[in-house]
This record gives C-alpha cells, sequence and structure tokens, in this order.
C-alpha cells in the first residue's frame, strides 16, 4: 500500500512541476483577480450568480492545489519551512471563509489577497520581492531619523498652531498627518498661508521642514545607491582576488632584476672559464 | 531598357542620400507639424485656403520621398524589414487619407503623427529610442508588481470605500485611476480626509500604500541604474579580459621564484666546476 | 577620600556604559517623546496630573542621567570637546525651565527637543548625522548659485506683477516664497493663471523658472551622487596602490625578453664549451 | 609718458588682483542685490532717496570696476575674448540706463541682473556654470524627444478637446502649457475628470502621457548620470594607460615557462660537463 501512495506522490510531483499546471494556477489567478475586479460593479442578477459559482470554484481549485504542492513534497516537515509556501497556505486558508452572512465583507476583503499568489507563482516576482526584503534594513534607520524629524515638527505644531486649526493641528497624530501632507507639496501653502495670517513668520517652520526631509531624502537615495554599489563591488573584488590566488600575485620588476644580475654573474663565470682555456 | 532603370536607381539612390534631400524631408516635417499646430487656432477664411493647399503638398511629397526611398533600395524585399521604413510607410499611408467628409477628425489625427517622422529621420533621436526600447524588458516585471499592489489596494478601496463616494471608488477601475491619482500627490488628501470621516483609520490605506509605491519605484530606479552600469561593466571585462587573453596571463611570483632557484644551482655547478679546475 | 572618589567614579563608568542603563536611557526617551504627544490631546485631569509628575520625573532622570556621564569621564575638560555631549547638555538644560507660568510655551517647545537625544544615544543614527553633515559643504554653493537664481525671479517677478497680487508678489520676500511654492509645484497654474490674464506671456516667467530650477536640482544630484563615488574611488585606488607597493610593480614583458636573450646566449656558450672538449 | 602709464596699468593690475579689492566688488554685489529688494518694499520718502543715491553709486561703482579691469589687462582684444568679461560688460552696460522717466520698469529690471555679476566674481559659481553648460548637450536630443511627444499630445488634444474647454485646449499653444501642468501633476485629474465626462476613455490620453514622459524622464536621469560617469572612467582608463605604457605590458606567464625551459635545458647541459670530467 505504501507503494501506492509512493507512486501516487510521484503523480503529484510531475502534476506539481510541470508547465501546464504551473499555467493553469497562473491562469487561475488573474480569473480569481478579475473575478474580485468584477463583483464590484453593478451586475445584472444571472451574472451575478454564475461568478458566485465561478468565485466557489476557484476557491476549491486554489484549496486542491496546495493540498496537491504539500502532498507531493517529500519530508512534510520542510513545506513550512519555505516562506512562501507559508505565504500560499495562510491566503489559501483565508479565503476559504465563506462568502456570506455577517462575514460577508471579511470574506470579500481576505479573498482579494489572492491576488498576491501572483507573486508567489512568477519566479521573477518572487525575486523582485525578496530584493525589495534585502533593501530594508537599511533604510530602517533613516525611516527612524525621519520620523523623530516629524515627531519634533509635529509636536511645535500641535503645541502653537493648535488653536489656528484643530483639524490639521489638534493633536500630534492629526499633526504627522498635515506634516506628511505638507511633505509631499500637496495643498502645503493653504496650511501655510493659515497659520502665516497668524504667526507672520511661520514660513521658517515649513520651509525648514521641507528642506530637511528634502535632504534627508536626497541623501537616503544616494545612500541606497551606493550601499547596493559598494557591496557590488566587494563581491567583485573577492571574486577577482579568489582568481589571482589560484596564479598567485604577479612578479615584480624586482624580482625579475634579481634574476637578470644572477644571469650576467652566471655569463661571466662562463666567459672566465673559456678564456682561462685558451 | 534595364540600363535605363538601373540608371535612374542609382539617381534615385544619390538623391536619397543627399544631406540636401534630407534637410529638405526635415524642413518638410517641421513645416508639416506647424502646419497641424496652425490649424487648431482661428484663422481667417484665405489662410485656411492657403494652409490646405501646403497640406496636401506636404502630404505628396511625403508619398513622393518614401516611393523614392523605395525605389533607390536594390533589394525590394529588404525595405521593409528594416522597422523605421515600415514606421514610415504608415504614417504616410495613413496620413493620405483625405481630409473632408466625415472622415475629417480621423484625417487630422493622422495627420498629427508626421511629426514623428522627425524622430525616423534624425539618427540621435532614432538611436535615442533604440536606447529606451532596450530599457523596457527590464522594467516589465517591476510594472507587474505594481500594478498587483494597485490592483489589491483599488479592489480593498472600492469594497470599503463604495458607498462613500461613488465617483471616486464605485467599481475597481474608477478605484484604480483614484490610486493613480493618489500616487502622483494629486489633491490625494482630500480623497482621504474624504473616507476618514467615516472610518477614521483610513489613513493607514493611503500611507501604507503611498509608502509601498514610493518605495518600489526608488528600488526601481536605483535596480535600473545598477543593471544598466553592471551591463557596461561586464561589457569592459569582457573587452579587458580579450585584450590579456592575447597576451597571455601575468606572470606570477611564484613561477620567478622557481626561475631564481634553478639560476641558484646552476651557478652553484660552474663555480664548483671552476674550483675543481684550480 | 580621593580613593572613595575614584571608586564612585568608576562605578558611574560601568553604569554609563552597561548595556542596562543606555536601553533605559532610550526607553525614558520615547516615554518623554510619548508623552509630549500626549499632552497635545485634551485629556481628563486626573491623567494630566499623572502626566506632569511623570514629565518631573523624566526630567529628573536625564539630569541625573547627564550628571552621571560627566563624573563617569576622567579628564572634565573633554567631556566638554565631543559635540554630542554639549548637544546632550543643552537638551537637557533646556528642558529644566519649569513647565509653569508665563513660561509655559517655551517651556514645553524646549521639552520637545528632548526626542533629539535618540538621535545622540542610538550609535546608527549619530553615524547618519555625521555623514549628513559631510554633505553639506558640496551642496553650499549649489545652494547659493539657486538662491541668486530664485533672488533675481523675486526681484523681477515683484516688479512686474506687483499691482496683479499684492498677497503673492507684495515685495522681493512674499516674491521669493511665491517662487518657492511654484517650484514645488503647488497651485502654480493658479499663479500664472492670474498673471497670464494681464501679461499673456508672463508663461514664460515661469517656464523659464521651473525649467532653471529642475535642471539645476537634477544636476546638483548627479553632482552629489558622483562626488561621493569618486571619493570612495580614490580611497579605494589609495588602498590598492599601496598594496602593490608592497610588492612592487609587476615585471614588465621586456624585461624578461631581455632575461630569455641573455640565457640563450649563455645556452650558446655552454654548447661551445661541450663542443670544443669532444 | 608711455612709462606713467605702464605705471598706471600695473598699479591697476594690482589693485584688480587683490582680495580687498575683490571683496568689496563682491560686498558691492550684495549691498545692490539688497537694494533691488529694499525697493519693492513700500518705503518712507526720506528712505527711498537715499536708497536712489545709493544706487547711484553703486552704478559708478560697477562702471568703474570695469574700467579698472579693462585698463589692467595688457591686450586689450583679449579682454572680449573671455565670455565673463563680456557677460560682466554688458549687465554695467544695461544697468547704466537712468532709473527715470519713461523706461523705469526696464532699468529696474535691467539692474536685477546685476545680482549675476555673483556668479562671474566667485570661482566656485563659475565653475558651477560651466559644469552646467556642459551637461547642457547630453541633454538636447532628449529634450528634442519631450517636445516631440508633448507636440504631438497637444495636437490630439487640441483638436479632440478643443470644444470642451477652450481655455486649456483652446489651440495647440494653450494644448502644450496644459500638457506642462498635467507632467508636474498640478491638478492634472481636474483637466482629465472634464473631458472624461464627455469621453469616457480619455483617461487613457492622460495615463499614457504621464507614463510616456515620466519614463523618459527616468531614463534621462539615468542616462546623464551614466554619460557623465563613463567620460570619467574613460579619463581614468586613459591615464593609466599613460602609466603601464611607461613599463611596458606585464611579463606573462607562457613566458617565463619558456625561460624554465631553457633553463633547465642549460642545467642539463652543466651536469653533462661535470660528469664527464669525472
Amino acid at each position: 500500500m505504501s507503494e501506492t501512495i509512493a507512486r501516487l506522490q510521484n503523480t503529484l510531483k510531475i502534476i506539481d512541476s510541470s508547465k501546464l499546471f504551473q499555467g493553469t494556477v497562473i491562469a487561475v489567478i488573474v480569473i480569481s483577480a478579475l473575478l474580485i475586479g468584477a463583483k464590484t460593479h453593478d451586475l445584472p442578477e444571472p451574472l451575478v450568480d454564475f461568478l458566485g459559482i465561478l468565485d466557489v470554484t476557484v476557491t476549491i481549485f486554489f484549496a486542491v492545489e496546495i493540498v496537491i504542492r504539500y502532498l507531493a513534497t517529500e519530508r512534510k516537515s520542510e513545506f513550512f519551512k519555505k516562506g512562501w509556501n507559508i505565504f500560499d497556505t495562510i491566503i489559501v486558508i483565508g479565503s476559504l471563509i465563506p462568502d456570506g452572512g455577517s462575514g460577508v465583507l471579511l470574506a470579500r476583503l481576505l479573498r482579494v489577497f489572492r491576488v498576491l499568489r501572483l507573486v508567489s507563482m512568477v519566479p521573477e516576482l518572487r525575486m523582485l520581492i525578496n530584493a525589495l526584503i534585502k533593501a530594508i534594513p537599511q533604510m530602517t534607520y533613516i525611516a527612524l531619523l525621519m520620523f523623530v524629524i516629524f515627531y519634533i515638527y509635529a509636536a511645535i505644531g500641535s503645541i502653537i498652531f493648535h488653536d489656528i486649526n484643530e483639524f490639521l493641528w489638534g493633536d500630534v497624530s492629526v499633526a504627522l498627518l498635515t506634516l506628511f501632507r505638507v511633505a509631499t507639496f500637496e495643498d502645503w501653502t493653504d496650511v501655510m498661508y493659515e497659520t502665516m495670517a497668524v504667526y507672520p513668520l511661520s514660513w521658517i517652520f515649513y520651509l525648514t521642514f521641507i528642506f530637511l526631509t528634502a535632504f534627508i531624502f536626497l541623501n537616503m537615495m544616494v545612500g541606497t545607491v551606493l550601499e547596493v554599489m559598494s557591496a557590488e563591488h566587494e563581491l567583485q573584488r573577492a571574486s577577482s582576488h579568489g582568481e589571482t590566488a589560484e596564479g598567485g600575485e604577479p612578479a615584480s620588476r624586482a624580482q625579475v632584476d634579481a634574476l637578470q644580475e644572477q644571469l650576467t654573474h652566471l655569463q661571466q663565470l662562463l666567459e672566465q672559464q673559456q678564456n682561462a682555456k685558451r
């Protein structure tokens, strides 16, 4: 009987790694995405019913697909060691919640994330995401510094401008949002002109804030480019070092000069011998 | 008689490759562009008539020019293998539709594209376009990733915010447009404040969206720069490898040390010989 | 008795450099930041009292901490030679002003800057700030050039557009602010359409201004990237030069050719000897 | 008498190149700039009179300074070969027009450009401008390509949207301005929503336009960075090639291997000799 299982597992593995199956999964993901989009439109009754049936089919398909993938892996414990497998399983389980009753909104929202499975299915997108995740640590401290600056300006803004416009500067939270708006240049002059009517010098507050954030942002960009580049250089250097290590360091001019001196001495010796014989 | 044709073809080739002819074509393209611009203004009757005649002349000129270019090529089949020739021919044929009757709008629109012939005439612009086309593949997957993110946010937005503002969040299509607007920072706070009135925490939706798109966009830029640069490096390496291959790998220090040892042994042999003789 | 002081100093040094103490300081800074934020909200009476007590505690904690740090340094004169120590001391002294009476606003504002102590406590942020400060000189002249351009446009704007909108173009100062707004693309077309109603050609003023500032800004960015990169290259070169200097210059082909000639000559000599003997 | 002139010229040269004189000129330029700014404010009568006298003084000072510089140059014909001298002379002559009568506006405007003399006086700014001018050619063709795209979209826009909003799409000129506004994301959705009310698919027009311009702009930036960088690399290569040319190409491994073979042969010969003797 264990042989039957082994044979079944082998068949599943072949199915799982076949181009056709992977193509089908991607197609179903795209259909699922279109389905989600279609449902946001106002549609006639029969079409809604049809889409409902299609939705159930897609949900079942995804559940079956993940089970096939799970059964196809030889060591079951390793299945959940791969991040993308966990990612897929959570999305599929999340979308199993029935689309009805009180949880209708949640069920619809969870189904949206099925589009993310496109990322885990297309290798190029998976690589992109991995590359993006690598870039996060080098941006964390810049983000912290940015937040400190935002927080200080938000605190000052909510203390000084509190009574001018409670909607924009009421407390530190809304002030943070207002400053983010200023940082994106979205109607920032309206915000400024309002406070300048009371405090004519408050343009200093906005201009220093814009210069600081723009300056740090610019340096962040430059820094990121350089950091990634120097990492690449390190890799190149390390590999080129390996190459020369194989052949050893190149011979130096001084070494060859020493050789030549020795040869000249040898020649003189031989010439003396020859002269002595004559 | 075939000699007459050969002579004619030769004459046409000389005309086609002459600086004067090419300059004339560029001049006519510019005139054609100005003509298109002039027609969008409200002009007095006689001028309109004059422009109409000029327009016909330009159309005929372009048709004649492409025929000359076609006849000047020796192997007719190769003429349509060059992308730019097909490009020119389509534009010229497109602008042959008479500017009158029911198709007046289409005829005018097709004539606009004659300006694009400037790109196919000026070699520097042609090179630029070729370079831009090369940059497309490396941006395709980033664009796909961006679209996935836009689509997920659009689906969520159209589900949650549907009843707040049907114009902005009515279905997934208009929600995509609204999110593109948010991504360009165009009055995005108006969109946010509206939904925050109902869902006070909806700022999370907008801020995560802005951070995600900005973060990916930044990495896309950095990535593009690095990809192009590493391609250049590869080229430089390949060429420099070719240079050293010609002369072989540089001599290593260990090799020269071995040489020196051998020489020292030789010297000792000679000195022994000399001593033996005395 | 001096021994008691020495022992105390040693204990303080251990406290100062312990992970626990540094973690506590960072925690207190975060609490202090939250406190500042909390105070901007409208809170019930008892909570305000509690926050007031907490605020006094934090203030005392910071004062004690800086005293510990001061006592822990062996040479007192060196304590104030470190920029970050002066920075910390000023912030702590500034926040000692009692939060009451007429100076309540100033006291609250000064307390905001305690958040900046996060920068002086976290080494990564301190490094970031040092890196940002290094980037300032290379941007100074670009900033000066930018200001000259802004000033010229502001002067021209305030001379020509003075009577159109006194709020935007009244004098050179408000004109500078208006131009900064135009440079951030914030409702710049409203400003332009207003002056175009009087001077139809005034779009030239805005477009040349936008092109000039964008062009210079773009070159500034490119320039900064390249300057930092060439500085890195210089460093790499200098270090790689040092490496080769150790081993000397690589042996040249001409040198080895000379060696070979000498050896051939030697061989001929020896062969002559051998032939002579036979 | 020619000796007196030579002595005078020498004195003028010493004055011209003295730090004090150059500092004075820069100070006068700054005063002149402040003067221009001050005049845009509403000032009391006596101050206006005082500023008028100051203005005349500055004008005379600049005229005298340029005469000194001219007399200080030995070969008069070379004075006008330097671009910056011509630049200075034009600005000074332009500001000599009396500030009164009908030409009051022109006189005031011409005086504004005196601030530009700061650029010609400070060497670092002069270098910056030279660097910026060098970057112009590599941007010309990109600018031309951009203009072609803008022109085509403007022509299409003014043909299709002409009747929707004559102010925005009336003719090709205002359409170009409208598209520039769209490219800066300034209230571009207002423009789009207006045309979408008539042509629901017109979002395609705006989105393709934004993507095209953004895509080309991004590539322009990347291209500029790379072009400047490859130019630097070329310089570095050329200089490093010069260095190795001095010492010749490095010795190859094959060469040293040939040497070793020759030596081994030599050794065998000597050993044969020694054996023969025994």
